[in-house]
């Protein structure tokens, strides 16, 4: 698949390692500007993508910055041991990200409407998280040494409020003005294995029309005026994509035939995309693939990330801490 | 599309209307033992399918009986008189199909799983029932006149209680002995365009295998021992079927090329079938395709059809009063 | 009942009209610098309740302003064309007290919390309200003549944001510059009977630690720089309130009696205070009464409020037009 | 307080163990053919009630049976570790109620409201079942050596279904044939310090009009034809229970002046009960009194309680293994 099926398309690449596919996918070999790094623990594997050069922003449509990949299918299966290493992971590697005092005083912010179950997963990672700003001042006694002021917010979409969520976040950020953002967002990624298994941490924010809400404004850095960490779980696959990748793979398997390889050159570029358009009438762009079992997998996905965000930015606690805080 | 397709997936086609098209389809002519009759309405149209003779049920894969589908797009569109006149002719057909006194003691049953979004249509249509069985022996000047004793249960699906939906049913229809039930379920569609906007009503009840949750066993006259009337509406499309229709679609375009028709002749029956399989791993046929504000449009046409069955129910019942009445 | 009680308890009297009746049995005529009026309606009857002088203010423990009260038991009898009047008439006694051209950018704030029922009525009735804000840059075909540029949030509660509520609602604020706020909270009253049948509007916004979630700080023009009208709906009593006035109407049954008199004046202010307590440990002042039917009545009445709110702000919308804009 | 004041307001004594003690206080000593015994746990003490003799279940007005009651103030704290021991402790005695071979099918029932906070326990426990009676016959390799087929329902309530709850258990239980049903419900205490921190477990069932949900028929062996199990939670108090014991806790403290004692011994029986009444207009015997936080506590005492109930019916599952499987 190319990028421009997903620009003909209005469909954002979430995934900073599916850009990188797609991007090396055009020049046939490594992209100038970045780097790569892999690191394998017993139930996940991370992908490690430094953009460095602007030749690489630009091929990869992704802003310079480091993008984490958390790669777990294990989180699919119910396994409490499993999830547990892969929130120390995601914790691991989040603190890589950022370099704060104990005092820090720290925003969370989870995106998303909480009425739309695949993009629900940022308020229900609000939902889960330790906060304990407002404990500082009014309960010291149930903090424990180790713990940092973090407060919280899930600010709703533009549909519900009315106002842009950018504005909504940066109006509490000039009140309580935080030293770090973390932002939890869901996203839509290029293949249905990664529904609930991968974890995108990302210290570039979020940028314009990312995530499965189509956010018109950005959340990062330069509009916010604090460095902003996101955090993004692949709920859904565009509809259209599926529709791209079986046609795709329907021609690969037939290419051995040199007539059919002759034909498929001589297609207009967007006979396929007019093609699909016409499938996915009269919802195009807003139709979205999940598996059956969703509410359950954004529930169970929701607790590791908010496990892995509470043992970063409390560095005192441990997972089983983080479950008996919660309960 | 074929019906093998479907049969290759274990994708029931759960609306008659499609299954008598994809039947058509295959004959290339009308299927003997069918009559089919069609209404217009101002914002709907309903057809209705008699399945006469054995022929046309091993056909169309569907028992003998009565199917009437309400095709109304204006129902995405958040019109309350158009819903209202919705309701309105789903009242009218849904009696069509039954003939009791007005004391008739009537079950209804929500099937599918409240927990998972597009399979919650039944529980939520039982939420907003008229329910008035208990108002007879406890508080009978709540009733007016036309107001037939009603009683709904939403069962649950295997996974959440261990036992067969169609057990649970049963187990109360031999308590409460009604004269006839109405089940309401999620359906899935061959079109995304049928998403919250078909109606199907059927006095065969459902078979084993239909709806979104995978029923294993059929809830029928058969099996209950009463008439049983199903009500369906489409809340997702199976992303396979997407992914077929969409190369069917691609190869219809390029028929025009006789040596690709002949490459499509020759390709083994199953191939696309392959092809699709590994794009949707590791889900394959779970994988469902809903529009983005799913929530909001079940919860949306929940009300129709709940509104339409008590106006059925109860003769004396106008959509103002329903409303009245719920609240 | 004596004010003394709700501060030996840290109780606020939510209700003005409830804070006049106490500041009278006090002093046992009018109050100077209070003018009350009273208004009748088919379905509801209206007081409102002026402070005009500082000394009154004190008495009654309210700031100078307007107090509108609604009364309307009928809303507990689930009619919906008694609903509508109640709604009409919230509407335009809301009216009365703002002053306002068609393109003023208005506010709505849901305070409270949505994980605790009682507390929940504010963000209920910004999920109801019509919001369109952002219709008027981005799909300015949806609007009618009339309607006002209208955003909501619902900023969560200190224990699950970690930010006091004001300090949300200010950095919002300053970001969208609204000519007015709506705030919307649940009350505690004095009498079980007010649950969900009494609406109370104020042009003084909400003061520190009124509502049942123990604000903080203020939401007024003090605070926020721009008026503030607050409608707050009782929803619960305290536990402590309940056994005070059963004790109090248990000793004046027995006032009759002059030796029981002359024991109950030389009881120690504090004495019922501290049998309270006890009876109320380990809960004490968070312990309160509410029907059990409390979910449906705040889901009820919330829809009344969004309607009442949604004809103020957009003159052109009528309750009809308001129940098809929300579906 | 005495047995009559219930009766007056048609409150059931839920608990046991209050039922005894008020029995007691009638007679100023032990009952004649009860038998009670005590347990000391480190985060619970247990008190079990043998109801022997037909003088002792008038007295008490409870059938002849075993009562057990676990009581952990610690519920409230959200410790994990002692929330574990006490659903071990509740495992523990619940086992010491039956005696069932490993193949022994069992159907769990969670009566209640699942739109009313504290009626929803029951609902919400079944939520968090292990349910396996359907993994025995379509899924066998995800069962392990100790697990019994186990299902479970949540009927719903009169109001919602218009059947009977013990009619709809029934019709289930005469189709899946279980050897012991257990049931779980919400109670009403007569000491707010009860909620979510007290469990009942009885192997007499559900008497007629127990619970907050006013039953109206029993759910016990002689109903079902197989021992019944009831497991009951108080969530609530009634307020005129908070009512009554703040007037007596009030006369108590003044007992010491001779004129008051024998004015309240003039008292009409009724005279209490007439105050109370006019205070809890106009919803009498349905006002309850809950924390503020009962949405929380109930989530929090329902895990401990299907943790518990998992523990006793599958004997190979560790309190771990249960968090493990429910995720």
């Amino acid at each position: 698949m190319q990028l421009d099926f997903y620009k003909a398309f209005s469909i954002n690449v979430d995934l900073a390692i599916e850009a990188h596919d797609l991007a090396r996918g055009q020049t046939g070999r490594e992209i100038p500007g970045v780097i790569v790094d892999r690191e394998k623990y017993e139930n996940s594997s991370v992908t490690i993508v430094k953009v460095i050069e602007e030749q690489a922003e630009q091929l990869m449509g992704k802003p310079r910055g480091n993008y984490i990949t958390i790669e777990a299918p294990v989180l699919r299966e119910n396994n409490r041991l499993a999830q547990q290493e892969v929130a120390e992971v995601l914790a691991k590697k989040l603190t890589s990200l950022f370099n704060l005092p104990e005092s820090a005083n720290i925003l969370l912010v989870g995106m998303g409407n909480w009425n739309a179950t695949p993009d629900a997963l940022g308020p229900r990672v609000i939902d889960q998280s330790m906060v304990t700003r407002h404990l500082f001042k009014y309960a010291p006694e149930e903090l424990s040494d180790g713990m940092r002021p973090v407060s919280a917010i899930a600010p709703g979409v533009l549909g519900i409020t009315g106002i842009e969520t950018a504005e909504i976040i940066k109006g509490v950020v000039e009140k309580i003005q935080p030293e770090l953002i973390i932002v939890v967002d869901s996203l839509a990624a290029g293949s249905v294995d990664r529904i609930a298994t991968t974890i995108q941490i990302a210290d570039t924010g979020i940028s314009p029309g990312s995530g499965i809400g189509n956010k018109r404004a950005g959340v990062n850095r330069e509009s916010m005026g604090v460095p902003v960490i996101a955090i993004g779980v692949p709920t859904v696959v565009h509809a259209a994509v599926i529709a791209q990748v079986t046609v795709e793979q329907f021609l690969e398997q037939l290419k051995t035939n040199p007539v059919l390889e002759q034909i498929y050159k001589n297609l207009r570029p967007d006979f396929t995309q007019q093609v699909i358009n016409q499938v996915l009438q009269p919802f195009a762009g807003n139709l979205m693939v999940t598996p059956k079992e969703i509410d359950a997998l954004i529930l169970n996905i929701s607790k590791i990330v908010a496990g892995g965000i509470s043992m970063a930015l409390h560095p005192s606690i441990s997972f089983d801490e983080y479950n008996l805080y919660l309960n």
